[in-house]
């Protein structure tokens, strides 16, 4: 049984993430996303382990990061300026700096960043993020979503941006925008992208389009998927619609994210004790949300399995063994018949795992490999 | 000015402690109890730097763990097994040999946990963590509460415990107990002592009565605070009532935790970007959730003052200057006028800040350092 021996090697816990599973999804995206030119930049703040990022490179792939220590690494990693997407939001003076002595795109959050980016680097061009103004319909619960922030830059303001620009001799060459995580449904995109569409056609020097925002993972099954295909599809039409509109061939950019890189990550974690409640059992295992943030962060639901059993047997909650009362990885989950030492398998654990791994409270935090497919050891 | 030159010297954000201020929570607990023999088990989950580990040991402090990672590092500052107490859930037989190999008091939260610990420690005592059946009127909101958690040992199995422990020779020697975090009224922990005094009179070899659960920190102001007078008195009222129902005197031990280093603890950041919103100004600094999770996590509320500055200008919205739309550290303040570059000060973060910090999205987690007062600074 090989997972026992990279447990032996490598211990619990432990992120393990899949060449091969990165491969397949990433050349799924790329399939359903027909407009050319286009760019998939992956959002490093994701997941940054090294052998992901050029993995992703290998395959062609660009990046979006939001801070001068993710370009830091990227660019070790080797990603060519045109291949990276600055995003974030309260960009400082020396930071705006510094990222003019690169060639990469950077997209503004307010007319003050534009202020200071076009006073900094007079002639050179830019992109903006977009305020969503449209009302688009979401699903319940989308706490993270364009309605509770006030990012970006409102369109009644686009003509200040024109006239701080022009007053520099800068360009507004893209827009970018986001709509909210984890949305399973694609309609709420088509209004998204329209309205992106609206906001691009009032920059006559637009050589991209970035719809920002990642797409949902089902969190109940590995076979249920967002639609990728209609949403490639309407953003292609979108973008042909542009360039049409422009007589010249406009960049699609997507950012994928999570929906990206989740299933090619797996966090394997070892049973420490079976707790017999009244009518189900508590399972503790040696993670929880100093290594893996997300069920207690967001109630975010994740499949759970047990290495080598799959007969269901009974109803388990499944803890940290720490000290917090809360620090649930799931509850009333039907599984196996578990015992201690048994190593349980989290799914979907690829993005937003180690990157918000803090070890609270005092725990070891998670090690992370990459192999080369998860066949080979499930 | 100080606070500049300990900028210009440790740079932002940076958590700065004042051990005049955990010297003065201390001893202000130590004295709201005044019954003797006691014990503050400061929960090193809160905040693990050195030097507020060692600031405790000195005014004679003991210490709350819950991990053999904390453990290792309370054992390498020099706590004594007397002063240090472990209490966390999910225990492998693996911790619990480990456990018994020092003289540390362990607190148990199964009766699985009870049959390996008394297996492996033949005549060995132990304390037990034990579940609330009574109902308590708790503050609205309290959703990490003894009501949302299995944790602990019910009181209806009590007689397998001292089963267990007659078997193999073993000793029940205290109850712990855990109600709330951040209880800012003090009558439910009256109901709660009641309930660890019913809980105690159970064990005839019982040797302390641990208190478990911090007591709540104001946000909005440094003035008020806590009963700790009145919940002191109340603690040692029932800790008497048990020494003369046991003819011995039994040891009452407390766990302050935030309570006890949260106000002695600042957070600074600088200021990045100034954004001017329809009806107010959103401020980026240069910290947010991967530097200090308590806004996002908890929606927790911490008093924002900016350095040098007092007159009130304008309500603003404090967030971090990263790409996620809802790293928030305050909404709607009311501030004084606020420029690029300034000095934010977050006050009440002494707990659960760097413990907590992940760096995430990809930026620079914050330092710490230790000076004798925050007199010297502000």
């Amino acid at each position: 049984m090989k997972l026992k021996c990279l447990i032996d090697k490598y211990d619990t816990p432990l992120y393990v993430y899949s060449e091969e599973a990165i491969r397949n999804n990433y050349q799924m995206i790329e399939r359903a996303f027909p407009y050319r030119p286009n760019q998939i930049h992956y959002a490093v703040m994701c997941n940054n382990y090294p052998d992901v990022l050029k993995t992703i490179q290998l395959l062609g792939g660009s990046v979006q990061i939001n801070s001068l220590r993710e370009l830091e690494l990227v660019k070790k990693l080797g990603f060519k300026d045109e291949h990276i997407s600055f995003t974030s939001i309260g960009l400082n003076e020396k930071s705006i700096k510094e990222l003019i002595n690169n060639q990469l795109t950077v997209n503004l959050d307010s007319l003050e960043e534009v202020e200071k980016y076009c006073k900094a680097g007079r002639g050179k061009h830019f992109g903006i993020r977009v305020n969503i103004v449209v009302d688009i319909p979401l699903e319940a619960g989308h706490t993270n979503s364009y309605r509770h922030t006030d990012v970006g830059i409102r369109e009644q303001d686009f003509k200040s941006v024109k006239l701080i620009a022009a007053r520099y001799g800068c360009k507004v060459i893209g827009v970018h925008g986001y709509l909210a995580s984890n949305l399973l449904d694609s309609s709420p995109f088509f209004y998204y992208a329209d309205y992106l569409k609206r906001c691009a056609k009032q920059f006559p020097d637009i050589e991209y389009i970035n719809f920002g925002s990642g797409f949902g993972v089902f969190c109940d099954s590995a076979e249920k998927q967002f639609d990728f295909k209609k949403t490639g599809q309407y953003y292609s039409d979108i973008t042909t619609e542009l360039s049409t509109f422009f007589k010249r061939d406009i960049q699609l950019k997507i950012e994928p994210g999570r929906s990206l890189i989740a299933a090619a990550g797996i966090l394997l974690a070892k049973v420490t004790n079976v707790k017999q409640l009244e009518h189900k059992r508590q399972v503790a295992i040696n993670v929880g949300f100093g290594g893996f943030a997300r069920p207690k962060l967001y109630d975010a639901c994740h499949l759970i399995e047990v290495a080598g059993k799959d007969k269901i047997q009974g109803v388990y909650d499944v803890r940290a063994a720490t000290v917090l009362q809360t620090d649930f990885i799931a509850r009333d989950r039907s599984l196996p018949m578990i015992e201690e030492d048994d190593i349980v398998v989290i799914r979907n654990t690829g993005a937003y795992g180690m990157v918000m791994a803090s070890g609270f409270p005092g725990c070891i935090k998670p090690k992370e490999i990459m192999i080369s497919s998860f066949a080979d050891i499930l």
